[in-house]
Parts: structure tokens; sequence; C-alpha cells
């Protein structure tokens, strides 16, 4: 039964892989243009973020109104998120789940164009299919630190 | 109908993400490279680019003689264009053109091995099929500042 | 007989796309998380590495002799490798190698979160499958430098 053993490396389609990328694509869109709500419409209703400063949001309410609170600190400036090396694995009983883990680099552009940046994270994710289309139920944001050596 | 209502949100396939990224692969490694002739075939006879800063290249002939005049300003650094959250939609009456945005993030390494950064983009293309091939028939540039809180 | 010109730009399918992305997102975060030993075992028995600097690394005992003596260096920062404009060709005689270049940026986070980057670089690895697996059996660090103008 070595087969079970490679259960986790099992290979991900070029489709499946694409609908990933993609469903970042508009939820980073969203995020990045400060359109709060649109961006809680890509959680489940429940779905919640652990921040990696120990802040749990969950829940969509729970959610916008952090993000609300959050808002002045953006008033000057132009975020983005930038993924990389997506690892996407089925997960739950019937595959029904999918565990994606991502690093991230936060950009800030101010209106000078002065480009800053956030520490470097790794994200955790647990997307599910709702009517066909994906949405994140939970989220767990690691700040990156050295490796113990 | 509520088909058509989803038509902006179909499904983009592995191959076509592939097919995609492979193409933007190519033309970036051009533009890169300095290779303006190369840069410029990328685009169709007739292409033009709308830069952040409102002029318009408009045809193959007038980016590279545009591009020609800025060459000055790379004598000394290793330009490098990355992209990030692709998002592909077909468009066009018989799905014969795709609509591409994407985030891009420009860097600029000096001699020296010091890396700096232009403000960060979003760029919207029109890619269109010849002989089988991608050109990109227009693209937009727009430098991202603070969304509207 | 025109289409055997057109060998090197032949497609890649979405699964072979999303496979040899996947390949390098466990390969990374192996090396990110400086577990040498893990990291060496994405390459082949005799894989090699050529670095920017001239060093070459022969065969899995080289490169993880080389990585241990380098580990004081990362004592105190998360560096991470950012990838992008993957171009993923089938060659040998039979296509059961991939030639895979891609760009490369490297972040390294400090434990006050003050990302710095070390000069971009360009990749060329020649990737093998083994029992179904990919490896890295050869890889060209190249660090970017201005183009000739």
């Amino acid at each position: 039964m070595s087969q079970a053993v490679r259960t986790t490396e099992r290979q991900v389609t070029g489709d499946l892989y694409a609908e990933v990328r993609t469903f970042y694509a508009r939820q980073m869109r969203r995020v990045d243009a400060l359109d709060i709500e649109g961006f809680a419409e890509t959680f489940t209703e429940d779905g919640e973020v652990l921040h990696a400063n120990g802040e749990l949001a969950k829940g969509r309410q729970a959610m916008v109104a952090g993000m609300r609170a959050a808002l002045p600190r953006y008033r000057d400036i132009a975020v983005r998120h930038w993924f990389d090396h997506l690892l996407i694995e089925p997960a739950g009983p019937r595959d029904e789940e999918l565990r994606v883990s991502y690093y991230s680099l936060v950009t800030r552009t101010d209106r000078a164009g002065v480009v800053t940046f956030e520490p470097t994270f790794t994200v955790e994710d647990v997307l599910v299919r709702r009517d066909g289309r994906l949405l994140t139920r939970s989220r767990v944001i690691h700040r990156d630190g050295p490796a113990a050596v």
C-alpha cells in the first residue's frame, strides 16, 4: 500500500492549478482595492483568518470590522500581495477541500512611487467549493522567521 | 440563462493558463534583454502600448523608436519584470481574443548587485492568436495608487 | 517541415506546468527551511549546481557540505526564493528531460522584519523523471547583469 503514503504528493491537474491561481488573483484584487465586503465574500460565511500577530477574525462580519478599523493605515499607499510557490493538496474525506499553502510578499507603494516591504509570510489556507465556486474557509498567516540551524 | 451572467468567470483551462504564462515568460525575457525588435515582434503589427505616464506607442515601429530612445537609462542596470495574479478572460465575438490583467513588479539591479524597485503596476492586455501563436494587440499600464477609502 | 523548426516552442500542457511549479514549491520550501539533506534529495545523486560565483557543487554530498558551511550566514534571517516566468522545454532524445529556466528573486527578512534583496538571478535547470518523480540533474545560476546596449 505504498500508494497511500504518497497521498499528499498526488499530482495537481493543470485545470485545478489554474482555477486556484485565478481564485487568488480575484481575491487579492479585492483586498488590494480595499474592497472589504467583496474580499469577505471570497470566504465562507463562517470563514476565519488567524493573523501572524495572533489575532483571530472569525466569520465575515468580524473580518469586515477588523479590516475597516485598519483602513486609515492604507490611506496613502497602494498595497499589493504577491504569491508564489503554491502547494495544492486535496483534503477532507472526499477530497472536497483543498489545502493550499503559499509564500506571500507584500509591497506598499507610496504616492511618490517609493516601494517598501512588509516581512515575508507563509500562508496556509483551506478552500472549499460552494455551488461550484471556491471560497476560503480558513487562513493561517505565519510571519517568516529564521530557520533553526 | 444564468450561465450568461457568469461569462466573465468562465473557467480557464490549465493548458491555456500554461500557454499564456509561457507567452509572457518569452516576452519578458526579450524586453529585459533589451531585445527591442524581438520584443516588438511579440505584438501585432498595429499593436499599441499605453504607458502609465499617458504616452501611447502605436504600432511596432513607434514601440521600437520609443524603446530605443530610452536605452541609455538601462546602460548600467539589469531590469526584470515580475508578474503575478494573472486573470485570463476569453473575449471577442468568438472568444478569439484574451483579456489578461496582471500585477507587475519591476526590479533594477545595478552592477554592485543593489536592487531597487519601480512603483508597482497593474497591466491590462488584449492578446490575439495569429497562426496559432499569441501576440499582444494592446497593453494599458496603470501605476498603482492608493485605493479610495 | 516547418514544424520541426518550432520544436523549442512546443506547447507545455497545463498538467506539466502544474507539476513543475509544484516541484519547485516543494524544493524551495526545503532550501528556505535550511533542510539541507531534504533539499539535496530533490537532486539526482550525481546532480550538480553551478553557482553564479563560479563554484561548482557536484553530487549530493558536495551540495550538502557546501550548504552546511554556509549555514552561519542564515542564523538570523529568513530567506525566501521567489520564481517567475518559467520556460519549460522537453529535451533529450525521447523528451525524457525538461529544460526549465526561470527568474529568481531572493528576499532576506531579519528578526526585526526588515526585508533586503540579493541581486536577481536567472536559473537554468535540467529536470529528469525518476520513478515518476521529478528531480533536478543540473542547475546553472546566472547573476543578472546589464544587457549589452
